[in-house]
């Protein structure tokens, strides 16, 4: 099992220092310290592990360190800054976990992209020796990218021609469309192995300075200083210590303190169930700082990505993930009202864009979801996006047969999360890219902002796909499953991934879409991954044997 | 050798038949008249030797028929519209050969759309019976679609509960970013094998409109004339006969009157010159008119266009075209300024927009593509697209050694070609995209329209990449190609998908990048390939093997 959860006092590979107003994260990779056998990560290469550290300080940086303003990521070893993912790792790995690696580094790099856009947490890249493939696909996902002139420093993608692979972290899409590289440079750069250094980097734009070493720290420093001087980020307040999850990992079942997860392997199917609290949100920001990481709409949004996570990496023959919540819709949507109300406090804010990113996460799992919305379920506020996150959703009208016909039916609250602040990939919000076609459906929905719906309302207003009765639930719900459960896992995974981001597309669904999909082609393709293919015989001094044939 | 070159007497399973303004495509597949052996073209069902008939019954009534207005596309066949693209033949035919139907069915579905959207001669489709798959693809590229309300005739896109793959010409992506079909209501839609029918396909969006049988065929004529009657194009113009390309296709080379493609299998290049011609263009439309498809822009482009399929489908393993020209600079200004002066006349119009489409299927060629600029080539006005169209430019400063040293140098001209009626699928210029960084040197281009541009002056204004003197032209230009030769095609494949289109994306190139790539890595999954794969033993009866792992 791979496990996403680590925290500073346990890392190998990443040097986390905050000094005033600038965090410095040094990459230090342990050559032994592999999540696997097999390998040894030289050069400052890395594997999964590696970026679940890295995935770590970024959260942490946020939550625990509203004072830090500019974080300089750079390398603690001498000539190297980063060789990339590790080859061999690569090489040996499986087809599924090659793209799950890049799926999170990727999600790692947005975050980082995110933290400098929208936490003011601004992120450079200090490049002093070697930055290739995924090491320069790292100093991308920054805002400010610092090489140091001194004849050997160099940022590269040598994937292509040393390895028959693309650049998997979204170096291709950011060197054109974030840094705006012109296209022959960048394949000129794209199929140099030795990569582009000193002035010539500059001027290609695929770094923003380059500093001889005498000046070059001095540089860093007073650059992580101009960026922080930009930063609207507290310097007084105080931190949020982000503790360890409470998880019991069971053979059929993953229990944290407001999420479980049922895995039935037999149907393939994973429900997850997020519960509400049992107490009111708090009164005040006071009250909010004081709960720290057990306030709900944190605790809840850390069990839910690390469900995910999970699910994604261990879990691979679960195809349809399904979504159920509990609790009273009202304290659901006291929580979401409290986060709005202090939209402009620094907490608050982490918070909303950290299920911003949960989300999104959500939105890019090559899993079915069906979410499913039942008497006293409390799909209210942030948690009504997964309702529209999810391929399908069934609604209950009415209740069940065993409960009083008078009880509560289900509802579906809206409120402001739904028209703002968690946007997904595409930069629409999920009501928007539902209604692409009917976008008078969007001011509808408006209207019913805090109104608990029922399954006809619900419906009537193209907020649910089906709302089955009593009689028919059963039967239409189990048929749905069975019938995802048989159809072709890969061929789902292709339509989901067009389906979902109908409208304007990013560099994020760029790097989703077209980039992961040509590079998980190419990760199938014998020139690359055959006995005889480049990424196999990378480093046994052996040349790969390709069949030339273009397709 | 897979030949694109057709003519109506020579159709086998389309009826073309013009009707005043408004002309009739009536499918009708001849089962036996496969491009291959080992499949019948039963239901309608298509193979790349219908789509070349379509592709060309398309080119023909935008040239042939200026008086055209609007198009029915329908089967002339009881109860079937269309099947989609047949099944026994994709599951026989090799993965290059699935590629490049893809593309090339999928380039002729957005020629329907330019006919539409550019030349005014608007397409609808009459769905009477069955529109499977492709055969809905086909409906969805069309402007309007008019189902029959007789409780049988259905839309549908089976092919992930069928055959576990997608549908692969646009129908995901025109789902839900051209129709805007609710995401939860397409992905019902396409995991639904029967498909939809009646209203509720008309109320999820999927077709315009629902006609009982008895009204079907009044409704369409009318709905026909009212399309037709939107239409700028000419009632009293004299259409240009496309007459047979003069083609010989030897060992080595292919040879058209103003091309000639030289292939060298060894060093794997295909070396394609495009000549001037040696008479200035015509004073008037009239002389144009007279020339007809002889008239050198627009035979050029028919034999651009020829050579680049040609070299697609049937030369795999040439991974380089290399661009030359040869000619007088003045004399293709000529004829370029000619198109502009007459850009208001259908057939100006026609002409150009067939360069944009020619030079959008050269864009979307995955091969390398270089192109060199030497004394006495021509790229100028619209030729000298293919300079920016190259993964790599390279224009040789001065002359070469054995030449006179006051002999004319290399030029480029610009001319207004280069500024807005050729965009590319991502809808901006390749100028645009080339200084997506520096917008500023869009408009130093824009200065410098007309003026023959030499090397250093094309090299400063970041025209060309490189621009290397006699001394060095040979060995740079030949390191380049064998350098781009010894790389994996497939990665070479998906880098320069994703080099290329930089910018915003549109639904051409969110089918081109994204739905292509998944498709293609779904064509290599076992899930739909193997021996027990869902594509293989479609029609055996037997149920596929699936690995049930999500990637």
């Amino acid at each position: 099992m791979i496990d996403f959860q680590t925290s500073p006092d346990q890392y190998r590979h990443w040097k986390l220092q905050v000094e005033g107003e600038t965090a410095w994260l040094r990459l230090d990779v342990s050559e032994t310290g592999t999540l696997f056998d097999g390998y040894e990560l030289k050069l400052n290469s890395y594997d999964l592990g590696v970026d679940i550290e890295l995935n770590d300080a970024i959260q942490r940086l946020r939550f625990e360190h509203p004072e830090v303003k500019s974080v300089v990521v750079c390398s603690a070893k001498e000539k190297i800054f980063c060789a990339g993912a590790n080859i061999r790792m690569l090489g040996g790995a499986t087809h599924g976990h090659k793209v799950n690696f890049c799926k999170f580094t990727n999600e790692t790099r947005n975050s980082i992209e995110d933290a400098t856009d929208c936490s003011s947490q601004k992120y450079l890249c200090a490049i002093n020796g070697t930055a290739a493939g995924g090491g320069y696909e790292l100093a991308l996902a920054t805002d400010y990218i610092v090489l140091a002139d001194d004849g050997s420093s160099t940022v590269s993608l040598p994937e292509v021609p040393l390895l028959a692979v693309l650049p998997g972290t979204g170096g291709l899409t950011r060197v054109v469309d974030k840094r705006k590289v012109r296209r022959d440079l960048a394949d000129v750069f794209c199929s140099t192995e030795e990569g582009v250094r000193g002035q010539r980097a500059v001027d290609w734009r695929l770094v923003d300075e380059c500093v001889p070493t005498s000046r070059f720290l001095d540089r860093v420093r007073e650059r992580a200083a101009e960026m922080a001087a930009e930063s609207d980020r507290p310097s007084d307040a105080t931190g949020v210590k982000l503790s360890p999850l409470q998880r019991q990992i069971a053979e059929d079942t993953v229990r944290y303190s407001h999420v479980t997860v049922e895995l039935n392997r037999q149907k393939r199917i994973a429900t997850v169930t997020l519960r509400a609290p049992t107490d009111a949100a708090p009164g005040d920001i006071a009250g909010m700082e004081a709960q720290g990481d057990r306030f709900w709409a944190l605790a809840l949004c850390r069990e839910l990505d690390d469900a995910i996570l999970h699910l994604r990496t261990n879990e691979a023959t679960l195809g349809t993930i399904v979504f159920r919540s509990e609790g009273d819709p009202e304290t659901v949507v006291g929580y979401d009202r409290f986060l709005h109300d202090h939209a402009d406090h620094w907490l608050a804010r982490e918070i909303m864009l950290y299920w911003k990113r949960t989300l999104k996460r959500v939105d890019l799992t090559s899993r079915t979801l069906y979410t499913q919305v039942t008497p006293r379920s409390c799909f209210a506020g942030f948690l009504a996006e997964l309702v529209f996150a999810a391929d399908r959703s069934y609604m209950l009208d009415g209740v069940f047969e065993d409960e009083d016909p008078d009880a509560p039916p289900a509802t579906l609250t809206l409120t402001a999360s739904s028209f703002g602040p968690l946007p997904m990939s595409n930069g629409l919000t999920r009501l928007q890219t539902r209604f692409l076609g009917e976008p008078d459906s969007v001011e509808k929905a408006q209207a019913l902002v805090g109104k608990p719906l029922d399954a006809q309302a619900a419906l009537d207003a193209g907020l649910v796909t089906y709302a089955p009765d009593d009689i028919d639930w059963e039967d239409e719900v189990r048929l749905a499953l069975e019938e995802r459960a048989s159809f072709s896992p890969d061929s789902l995974t292709g339509m989901e991934a067009n389906l979902r981001f109908a409208g304007p597309e990013t560099m994020e669904t760029k790097i989703f879409g077209r980039l992961t999909a040509w590079q998980n082609w190419i990760f199938q393709r014998p020139n690359a991954v055959a006995e005889r293919g480049a990424l196999r015989l990378y480093g046994t001094g052996e040349r790969a044997e390709f069949n030339h044939e273009r397709v």
